[in-house]
């Protein structure tokens, strides 16, 4: 049996990269850059689709972005002259584990040759989707990027920016999506801005977009400004064009960009990110005070609101659990004693829990089956108490806007009161930041707390099954 | 640099394979055998697409089958439940050389989700592409194929059966095509029977089509019959089913598959290959009659035909050119020198030539250039004379209908005279079989002649240039 | 061009790791965990060795545990009856890159089947290797090891224990190795226990040995006590072994081990890691005090010192550099901007430092150049002052004893004064910890400082030049 | 479970090839090409070694030439200015399959570093190396060729060639070596000549040694003459040298060179190959003659005797088996049923043995199994009578030089007599050729026929059971 060393996080789904340069460049390679900041954002698969405004061509495959390129496969993607390209990472959502569903995806229609690269979900997919396949349409995926394509190509009286427009409006739910025709790329955003997209240009001129800003900052160009919920944005050679295609709605970016999947570097929606973990962690531990003598992070995510925690708290900060940095490695494990030891393969208590009163700062908590061990990891090691606080509320409800928290009935929070998750894990007390504190921490636009309290501000699907959409091809 | 050492023969695209089994089979295993004895028809590309009713699994690739398949593939495959698959080996036709391009292609439609492999052109797949695309159809290969499945998507009100009776009536050229869904296995064949298609019974009750009647020996099955030209058979659980789709036509089966491409263990269309090639030997005795002292085949293609030739002339048939089994393989030359040396790494002659005037038998000149290379390697071996001799006719013509002779101008035959042809290649003397002499040793149907004189049975492409059908993604 | 994104660290050499169990175990897995627990000692080749008494299989190759050991490979080791088991990880050090160095080796001997897996170098091989080869023996490898096994197989009237404490005797330098044949299990250290060596056991009686107490606990063992410098230790049937071999020396751990390699979750001939850490911080702090607004650690082997100077200057401390945790993989870098470009995909400054005077606190300075990429990346991110802090002295003088620190001309501060290398990295300060400030932190037995000051304790090659040592092949 | 579709032949163990240019030359190249020639002496492992004097690369792996060496890895040996290589390909004898035993082996010894490709067996090397082992000397390999070399290195006060010649005094058995230093190319062959080796020239001046001259014609050379029995080779800056090391013995070639191993473009010792096997064929048809309608011959090894079968006969030969030339791919075969498939994967009768009473010719019988299916599948396609005949004498012995004929108890030859042979195969009657229309078939000089008639030229080992040899790692 192969499997990753646990974690016990939801899953981002993907991250999106997109590239217009005036002058011929070195695309291909400049993309690979840009997915190589947003690995994080997605480990399944990686893929980049160029074009120099004749040839068109993509690259694709499960696996790392370093193990999907090697030198050979990227040069078959470094034209001398291309001029726009996009890339792609992804951790699987709805569809199953593929690589034919790898992206960007890459189809002929009569608005030509168009790649696409979609972070997040449809909710309406589903029955846009029948509707096609009533109508004749034939599907070879099931990526939800198959059903936008379609829609884009039936409207075939349209040129490609009309048409996409018009599709905007069709779908609904939450979705940053990158798409490039031979001459042209465009980028656009759900209308409640849940998923994350922002735009930066190179000194060269080259536009470039992301779904965070660290990619931007990884090809050498400078933030320029989000795209706006909404909004469609595009580049091509008369420069970088905007449409709000869907205005008026107000923004709810999804709240845990903040407290999980961005990272510490990036700022989502002009929010830093790593000031807000730093104010979550001050608004835990006003909200849950404990008396302590440290305060450790589950590393790596839990640091910055670690910091802040101990920071309000006056409770010194200490590094209490190593990372084995070679743990999210694919790992051999044979027997159930394997799976008790894997989180200790990837957390190790340090000394300097031994003999003290711990306060656990982590992100969130799932399943909560990786806590009890790391608890008890602590214990172990010395510690004479444990305190575990987490610096998003719990989480009871699905996410349908393309973040993986697993099924509603795993979600320990929706099933659990809390003294029960704190009796299951083994703490000594547990708190959960509140939604206001939350809410307060990040301090920026309207956020999305769906999984939290269950109000979706794009709306669900007809029928939550998601796996019903599933092709088995 | 890599290539392979040198072939000048035409290509053959593909190999198709399908089976239904009324109860529980190891399909996959199965449809990886028929693959295995249809590995000559295709070595670019590989997959296998099966299904139990519920499940639907494909995995392909490219690569010789032994390579796309190791146990692991394979077992992703091998659902203990499974009755129908369907199996594809492919050399690269219109289209490039992707592995997007690798079949079976699958799709869901309103008809369920299908699978679908290939042997063929369609002549009219570039007006039926454009016709579709400008009605909001997007494509995601180059196959010709995925034109067929969005016609038979598209005719919604239709059953499986229906809809693809439908499409064929719409479809032109040359073409034999296995299709399943998840309970049905359907194969028909051009309205000429260009392409061969053979049906086959196991023991058990499982019903087996393939290119060649090798295949289902491979797997076990006795030969029923051959899909008739035009005809559409389809395996049930009910059974076998036919329909005369298209009626009427005088048969005209490619007579490259008796020449050249068809093992010398098969037959098609009940005329069997070695004895076709024993009398085109025969007859180019009589033809062109020259003394010598050994007839030697340019081996494997060239034995039947040799051995032919010996019997009617009555000279001695010999081992003159021993050919390297590994020669196949991929094979690195860095220099200019290294292209001169390819042939001698796959043809060495043997001392049987040493001395003797050599009647030396191929199955076909293409460009010419191997040609020359091996006259020329029986002279310094000590052959005092080479007589060439071909069991087809000169191939001035391209194959709209699925043969990959190479472009036009590079037909040698289509530019040059015999006595320039034979000035070129340095043989004593050369001859082809004639067109009457080939149709006497087929004795079957009326075969198709076309890239010989150019009468195409089944239309041509309104625009030749097939390379601008090409998707470049 | 592949590179991996910039370090510009002492790289160290190797993890060993050795177990034998009095009945039989899952030895091979239980090697590949302790491997997994050891990957940050050498990530170039892995290797694994076991014996059920009869058999005796070896399996390694070039690459990371995970790399090198898929299921299938693991499986081809995983006899159900072994008891004895050795494994290694390797960064090279002398002897080039090549797969034939990779560890454990294997050897038959008068002495039977014999497996070795090693840490650090012998001063002396090259004049052992020399009168060996003169003497008509061979050698296949470069390794150290092989000189030492040839040096016990040729003491043929003596037992494997006796032969092996007389090879010890012969043979200086810094050392730490596991040595196996079908039924006993070795473990020594040099007499200066430079490098590290400890013993563990496990419930069901197990004995383990490895270069870090980490290793002992991802295999469930407890820590028993380190190997003693000089000495002997071997596992059989009968239990655990021990013979001083070389007693009397005063003991000179590396002192790198705590600076950086060790996990700081180890341990290291009882002196903790982390705490050790935290003193070097402390010290730091005491010894060259500056006004700052915050104190950054460099990621993440800084985090320790970062920690104790924040603690002891009482100034905040900060997340200020992010770490791209999949920075470590293969990355494809075309261009001279891609090399400006490396270490900004590693690390990534948070919004922390801005407008910040910042304490940046590194373990160690090798050439510098890494250090002034990261000086100038906080700048560029707002930091109005970066004062740099390092918590190990300036490096002056190669290693002899198995550290890669680059040669001497490469080494910065053995050709420039602080105040050169201060200006060249551009900080506004800059200071080294002083020799007693390490030596008091680390406040354990007498370290090994010769990188620092030059005096070797376990003598130094008659002749500099290692690389004279390789073997081409 | 994964095997290769039968074959039931003597195993081949080896092929070598040597190269020594006096100006700098494409030798990594040369030497592929040199193997690719020699391919179907070895199809498990394949390596090449080379030197310009200075540096001295090797690169080696199990696996095919096409598979071991793509474009990057023999780039890795393209030393510009290279003048000395060697190469290797490799069927298993004695030592285990692994890529430890990979040749060439190279050791840096005392006569500096030296490599060596070796062809066959010592009968004595078993107890060379239990008395180098007890004298202390360690080994790392099971491969004979590490004793060789052992021996050549302890002769330290000699150089380079006269200690080769003293080793090979004292070393027993059938060999045919190639040994390089970074200046010279040795090649020498044991007293008897069991196993070939022949030197060529190149137009260029270049020497070249291989097994067969097929080899040297790849690379574009001239035979000059075989290395005689007991003869030491070397070339150098100034020119070939030779030395007659041990002179006077009866030369025995081993005849299945002649029978199955050598390319039938090849000679052995001045006795051209496909005239021996047309000898052979004659031989047999005057000693067993039959009435029958067609001779067919198992391909490829059975072509040359089956024409000289028919030759004599006066009876049809015919071409009555297709060999699928993907079937020496690996193969997956789950199940009882496969085993049975496997032969017909590779085999199929054409339609012309339908009806016909067929003389079917083979070069040997090891075992039986293969035959028996071969016979079943003619019966099967129509054959009346199948009449089987055996270009060589029933195989009653071990070959103790090099080739792998099957343990004694599974020479069905040594356990059966030939009317049980011919019931249990079913044949309707079986004939082998007689030792003495053998020998006179070759013509050549003396010939081994130990596997025969146990008459071993070259002594035998002390102790027959070779797997004692075998070193487990």
């Amino acid at each position: 049996m192969i499997f990753d060393p646990a974690t016990d996080k939801p899953q981002d789904e993907c991250g999106v990269f997109g590239i217009y340069s005036p002058q011929p460049a070195d695309i291909a390679w400049l993309t690979y850059l840009g997915l190589f900041a947003l690995q994080h954002r997605g480990q399944e698969a990686a893929g980049i689709c160029v074009s120099d405004g004749e040839r068109f061509l993509v690259e694709k495959d499960l696996g790392l972005v370093s193990q999907v390129f090697d030198e050979t496969r990227l040069d078959k993607l470094r034209l001398g002259t291309a001029r726009v390209g996009i890339g792609h990472v992804r951790y699987s959502t709805t569809g199953s584990n593929l690589r034919f569903n790898a992206q960007p995806l890459t189809v002929r229609t009569n608005k030509g040759i168009l790649g696409l690269a979609h972070n997040g979900n449809f909710v309406n997919a589903r029955e846009m989707r029948q509707e096609m396949l009533d109508d004749g349409v034939l599907f070879q995926t099931t990526n939800d990027s198959e059903v936008l394509l379609n829609r884009i190509a039936r409207l075939s009286k349209l040129d490609l920016v009309e048409a996409t427009a018009r599709a905007m409006k069709e779908m609904r739910g939450g979705y940053a999506v990158v798409l490039m025709s031979r001459t042209q790329l465009l980028g656009f955003r759900d209308p409640n801005g849940v998923r994350p997209l922002c735009i930066g240009q190179r000194g060269d001129g080259a536009w470039v977009m992301a779904s965070e800003p660290s990619a931007l900052f990884s090809v050498g160009a400078k933030f320029v400004r989000d795209v706006a919920p909404g909004e469609l944005v595009w580049a091509d050679r008369d420069g970088l064009h905007s449409l709000m295609v869907i205005p008026g709605h107000q923004p709810t970016a999804c709240s845990f960009e903040w407290i999980y999947f961005a990272r510490a570097d990036s700022f989502v929606d002009t929010v830093d990110v790593h000031e807000a973990r730093i104010r979550m962690g001050q608004a835990l531990a006003l909200e849950s005070h404990v008396d302590a003598d440290i305060v450790v992070p589950v590393p790596d995510s839990g640091i910055g609101a670690a910091i802040g925690y101990a920071r309000a708290s006056g409770i010194h900060f200490d590094y209490g659990l190593y990372k084995n940095p070679y743990a999210g490695r694919t790992f051999i494990a044979p027997t159930q004693e394997a799976r008790e030891l894997k989180v200790k393969l990837k957390l190790s208590p340090t000394s300097a829990v031994r003999g003290k009163r711990v306060v656990l700062v982590d992100d969130s908590i799932v399943r909560g089956t990786t806590s009890r061990q790391i608890v008890n990891l602590l214990r172990e090691a010395g510690a004479t108490e444990v305190h575990f606080r987490v610096s998003s509320p719990p989480i009871k409800h699905p996410c349908f806007y393309g973040i993986d928290t697993a099924a509603r009935k795993e979600l320990v929070a929706s099933t659990h009161t809390i003294e029960e998750i704190r009796a299951m894990i083994g703490a000594d007390s547990l708190a959960f930041i509140s939604e206001e504190g939350l809410r307060a921490s990040i301090r920026g636009p309207g956020v999305c707390l769906a999984c939290f309290n269950g109000q979706y501000p794009a709306g669900i699907p007809l029928e939550n099954d998601l796996n019903k959409l599933a092709l088995e091809v």
